[in-house]
């Protein structure tokens, strides 16, 4: 099988460039800029006393997430949720994905009856938003809990490992890492991975909008996350070992 | 590795038993109860005239699909959605992937400028509601474009192929087929498989609700998961053979 | 005055035939299916804990009732209301009914603190529904009764007595009794009789869709609505008689 | 059998006042201030251009009706619907009550394709809002009507006849005319009857809210209510020969 | 500078008559029709023990209001709010108006736990519905506090002083004093000053629909509108005056 | 009287320091960021085909705004209005203020029938964000037209002039010029006045949240306003001078 030619000039198996600028607001207790390319996502985690009514009196704490679009982030006006009055099932299918990810790494036993609410608000979007999102997500929730651990408000850190997530598809038949917009509007299968550093899966979600996909087309996607989600990873680790 | 033992006496691989009742109210141009274990889904397929707006003057058809659940179709009363004034992120999300899943085996070209729009309404819920649905679906939606055909509306059965969908995981560290609600409720690992009846996939969609999964965890699954999609699939066949 | 001929062959005065399927579905506390001719409703009645915030402290229980149709039950698509946001003026208008029918014969007082709370979905829709709905409801609230006696949760039983519900009408200047759809779109008087078995009403609801009805009119309604109650509650009593 | 003891020493059939004031507000085409004792609704008819969607093309028009609380005019604050975000199950059974009722004395062929939407908004509630609002929106209906022959958008009166309601009930055993909120609150049965002037009846509404009632209770508020309905109807032409 | 010819004869200076009238419901602690030309706006104030959620606990009160409009207040018919399921961008900057206008004349602390909720219902629009409202509303709330005065509720009077609303506007470039609706549309500014009676602004606002206004235009709006709310502001205290 | 002394050592009349950033977002026909002190809003420009239907066909365009903050832009997370499901009457009181400001420098007439679409995201809020999103939305409103006019879409500028906003107020009895949120928060009046570069006033919002105002104080802040809307303007031109 030969591979892809990207219309961007990087090989099939070639993430786009990831930078996380930490510190991105200054209010949230963890606030991260995540570039992936040209998709830009603001990731807060805030830090709220308590939990939601069904988990109140066990001692646990709780993660959730919110994601949203800015009107312009989109090449076409996207209508603005709260003006239409709902968030959309991609919406909530997409924050869903994001609490469930950064739960995978939290003992939520340490945490104490606290909630960290993660916000994903997307600025710029250049393809593989929901994935950007976890992976920005995760700095944001790492500085969270060192500020709750600087204030006493944990003891030992809830932190379980680390995650990530990136996108993979078929393109026009060939495996391809990290698709932006354009790439994402043509392909076949789109998949998204989330990993953990010890390279387990949190979620693997793959659909064929096009044709279905074979197994061993799985196994060759799978390959290519783990790579991205491994080089992902130590970029988020490098962000992290700063002031 | 050890095979689980399950609370109902079946074996890692066995799947629970499936039923199909067509024309099981007399309205819808398909109509099909299934029945997988104790799970009850009621599966219409309408045939409407027309395509959303975004769709219109391109010739092709569209088709999707809404869920609902009877309130008492589970052990405690699910508050009703249409009370509470909007659908839950969980029934938007099942929603999507039945509407996904159908248009990966139909020419929306050959459906030519009608919606089918697929009603998945679970009348009592024993786990895997998103899996019987697909399958059950199915069922109706060819028996939907056999009435189009009868009368003429179109030519060539927009038909591409078949498709079901089945619920795998880890229970106890040994992957199961067709979990049931109180494996479900138990388990490490969640997986929804839909596949063709060529073998490939359509949807993949694994989570880890505790420990992540290894690579070798989600080929055993995927295993199970071809060979449960495959008996349900001469169910299917068995029961669309029938006049 | 000269008899109706009716499209189904029945006299005037003759009801569809009437089936309770009691258990129908495993989990609420009273499940029954009622079939009217080609109407199907699954009514079930949960037994909640607690009551509604206006009513508490005062040792009393209450009866409160949801209906919903399944989009399909209807000979062309009726749209989802949990999908639309909002219940129709008509749904609330028939659960607001059911529940104060219901209500007619049950001890407040005896039922304690606790809340049964009834669902009448319609499966299948031939004319009559909110009639049939009553009838069932009354089945799956007995059940529930039982059950809570069974249990110890009441001492006393809290039922008053049984009520049932049928239509009537004048179809072209004749009265007829248990309209089904197509009798009731033609029809000009559609009078709902909710009666309890001493033969005493509850809600008496007669609407003239086109030419106003005299009281002559009105009295030879109600002696076909008297017929059919008792009709129906001897049905009741002897699917209640079953184990 | 005994008849009741009113708190206001009015004797068992004896109606409250009933006043109708035309030309209430000055904008909309009939507008009525009705008063029946200390309820007092805002009545007004508005002629519209077109029909709803479902009407178009046949030449007919349309009556509708909105119905609404202002907050205080309840003895303690009612929640404004608007601020609520919906209307509750009552309003929306009380406006569908309504539009039937003036529907019923229209000839909806001769209105030609125009609507004309009722809005009853109660000022002061004390006791049989609902009826109020049609025997005081009849009047407002005919001043538009009116208001359409002078400018020739209807040749022939598309007024079938007259319409007024007015409620009776059960109140400590005895039939009473005419309940205000204090018997309302206490009464067993509650009717709302609708009549024409030719006596025949638009709409029977019986609900007992504590004791079933008999078939010769029935018959005695029937009798009740002619009555009312007659002296209402009277009071409703003066109001309209008044220029 | 000439000054404006007005359409209704009016002098540029000179306010439509304004009118109260004090316990035009009977329900309200507090309840006024005023009317100010051809608009009329029913104001009720109503006392609700506690306070809102973020008050709880601080011994002070709080003074909210929500204002509407009759459907046929307008010359077209607005759609009602209630019915759309939400108010407006328009009515919830009102309600906010009126509500920060009265808490400026009242001293919470005094006002003790409890809550004042002003509804300002428009049962006629003509023009300046804002400023009406807010001045209605002040009898309407000094009635109130009279009331938990008399029953010793309150102690010392939270009264703080009195506050009234008028609009003005350049009408054809010249300044004018409350408009009417004919010629609010016309107008190129229109500003609604809040007054108290010690001739300090409680809220300024002037918007420039058309040509953008001068500082010299400003201040002839404003010494309009202290000589306008001067003298709504006299009778005020007369209506007060009366038992 | 006094000047103030501010926490972060400015003059009574300095404003905080105003930065422009154009071309923020790479996909919006205009986007800039504004930085007002630490007060930061994305203001995007949006050219749609087409009018709102109640303006079609008269050959004008349409100018409108709509407002939103990030969860995280505040001290305390502000709940996200997407999942509340309403815009708060906060968020449509300031994208009415925005609309009507910026349509104030267009003529709609040279505009043809398109529509802008300003949207002003808050991405961190520090006081005074209504009028930094005016002061932005210029910006990027220029650079929107900008576009249209190298694209032929407009022939003459629809340009009219410049606008922008500035917050004033009362703190602690002396006026002060942008204040800040902590100085927000204390202060007794807020004033938010929107100017043209004419010195003429668009928009006057003067509230006070405390004690009331006198006009002398009105006279004070209003020099304030125009000296900072001057300094303002020139930092706008000097960004717009750029390529």
């Amino acid at each position: 099988m030969e591979n892809a030619k990207r219309h961007d000039g990087r090989t099939f198996d070639e993430k786009r460039q990831t930078r996380f600028t930490r510190h991105f607001t200054c209010y949230a207790e963890g606030s991260v800029l995540i570039e992936q390319g040209g998709t830009r996502v603001c990731c807060t985690a805030s830090v709220l006393p308590g939990v939601p009514a069904w988990l109140k009196g066990q001692g646990r704490g709780w993660v959730t997430a919110e994601y949203g679009l800015l009107p312009r982030a989109t090449g076409t006006r996207t209508e603005r949720e709260a003006a239409k009055g709902r968030q959309s099932g991609r919406t909530q299918e997409i924050q869903r994905l994001i609490g469930r990810s950064l739960r995978a790494v939290v003992d939520l036993q340490k945490l104490g009856e606290n909630t960290i609410k993660i916000d994903c608000d997307v600025l710029q979007a250049d393809g593989g938003t929901r994935c950007a999102s976890i992976s920005g997500a995760y700095v944001a929730l790492v500085d969270a809990l060192r500020w709750m651990q600087q204030r006493g408000m944990v003891s030992d850190s809830p932190l379980k490992g680390a995650v990530s997530a990136i996108s993979v598809g078929m393109s026009e038949g060939c495996p391809v890492l990290d698709l932006d917009y354009v790439e994402d509007s043509g392909s076949d299968t789109d998949m998204n991975v989330v990993m953990t550093e010890t390279g387990r899966f949190v979620e693997i979600q793959g659909t064929a909008e096009g044709e279905p996909f074979s197994r061993e087309d799985l196994n060759r996607l799978l390959d290519l996350a783990q790579k991205g989600n491994r080089e992902i990873q130590q970029e988020q680790q490098k962000a992290l070992a700063q002031p």
